[in-house]
């Protein structure tokens, strides 16, 4: 079996940001969790820690953390059916990989209760909703909310619903571009706001409008910071309703083409065998979704 | 001189996100683009492009692009004292690294106006306030906002202010941990929120205190995300006023030590060759920034 002394100083490296820190969380000299990295190191023949501040793992190196979550994981399960393994109960940590519209809309409150009552901690990946499978394939993440169905070898994947995307401006943009109504076909020559480069909302909705050419955009990589440019009016772009209910109701964004919207489907995505602290969260997430998001049609 | 037509079609190929759209743009068959990145690649040795969907510039790809604005820029400022030579003026693009709390803030409604007059185009990478000059080293940005005053050579930086920062959470977060009322002292043995493995402010915070030791968080990399997380109560975590005014208001948080705060200076960095648009943004930011920002002490 694999040395656990010298993973879980990668761990407390990584975790705790830095060696001081690690060293203290395990009851070690500094120099003995320096050590212990470089044991781990000279056996697996590569690096495992940039050694850059804080720390962080190399892609190697967040392979051994997945597999040492796992393995905790494993052992969590095992304290519950055998308490007296249970010892120092350490808050355990899911490494989930999601979009960005999703973290900024319904996830929080969908985990909230769950994460208070298990003592869970989250380390959130943020991916686009196309790529976040990725993170799963590589063994990077526990899970994942993204927009495919089809599920990874050993992975299971759930239905949660879609999130509808309205395509939204600022009223001062309308009167800007538009003085006598937004005319659809016209929507691809004024400036849209988009994402980032695996963002293709703005192309789908042009796309289903009948205009497949290019058009020029601002890029901006940070859901709030959509909002905030398209609040400004800076461009027209694709925005979750329930990211956006309170600047609709107060008139700061409005609706470009009330009816026509696009909806896109997230998937649950997570390792048959996470143990039962995920498949509780998997339970949990289903039922939550239900409530706020749309039914996948 | 630099072969323009190859270095535009890589600009093409890039911002438009593909190799059809980019031939539309340039008015060249799909194959010619496709031609001259590969003339492109055989006369810099190495590839420029990476084939995946959409394509996306190698690092050197990115060093080229960033020449093309540059001359862009250099362009622009030529056809506004030669009208003759202006043609037909595409929009130009800013490719500008700024922190994710700036983007959730005050940057929008303070670029808002420029953009509209100057008809410029924002390509925005997200990177915390520590590490958003490493972008300007490496030359893949025309400038950004850091919290860094010190300029790399060939640019020049400016203050614009401080961001402050208050330690929130939720009503209910703190009715569970701190029963008798928020005890400082006891705050690092909360879950608390991270932005990501740059970000140092909670630790700040915490050692301001007196606590120096580790403590156990959730890592949420979304500005957005983060007050979602605190909101929901599960964590507490440093939060820029500016950004959570209406929840202070409707008390969704609370401000856990009141008179506690963290002042982030800001300053925007520009290279000092950038071109009149930039040296105008640069104006005009100041301004801007003088109005929402705090004075840094």
């Amino acid at each position: 079996m694999f040395d656990y002394k010298l993973l879980s100083a990668l761990a407390a490296v990584v975790e705790q940001g830095g060696f001081e820190r690690a060293a203290q969380v395990l009851g070690l000299s500094q120099s003995a969790v320096s050590q212990r990295i470089k044991l781990l190191e000279a056996r697996v023949g590569q690096p495992v820690l940039q050694r850059s501040t804080p720390p962080a793992a190399t892609e190697l190196g967040q392979r051994l953390l997945n597999h040492v979550q796992q393995v905790r994981w494993l052992e969590r399960d095992l304290g519950q059916s055998v308490p007296a393994l249970a010892g120092g109960s350490q808050p355990e940590r899911l490494r989930i990989a999601l979009n960005a519209d999703s973290l900024a809309t319904w996830w929080a409150p969908a985990v909230a209760a769950f994460c208070a009552e298990q003592q869970v901690l989250l380390e959130l990946v943020v991916e686009d909703q196309e790529v976040g499978l990725k993170r799963m394939r590589a063994g990077e993440v526990a899970a994942c909310v993204c927009a495919a169905e089809r599920p990874v070898a050993g992975a299971r994947s759930v239905a949660l619903g879609a999130m509808r995307y309205l395509a939204l401006a600022s009223p001062a943009f309308v009167a800007r571009h538009f003085p006598e109504g937004v005319q659809a076909e016209r929507l691809a020559e004024v400036p849209a706001i988009v994402f980032g480069p695996d963002d293709q909302l703005q192309h789908r909705y042009l796309a289903a409008l009948g205009m497949h050419g290019g058009f020029s955009y601002h890029l901006c990589p940070s859901s709030e910071g959509f909002v905030r440019l398209a609040s400004a009016g800076l461009g027209w772009g694709l925005v979750p309703a329930l990211q956006v209910e309170a600047q609709l109701t107060r008139g700061e964004l409005v609706d470009l083409l009330p009816g026509q919207f696009l909806d896109v489907p997230l998937y649950w995505h997570h390792w048959r065998q996470g143990g039962e602290l995920l498949a509780s969260l998997t339970r949990h997430l289903g039922q939550a979704a239900l409530q706020t998001l749309q039914p996948i049609s």
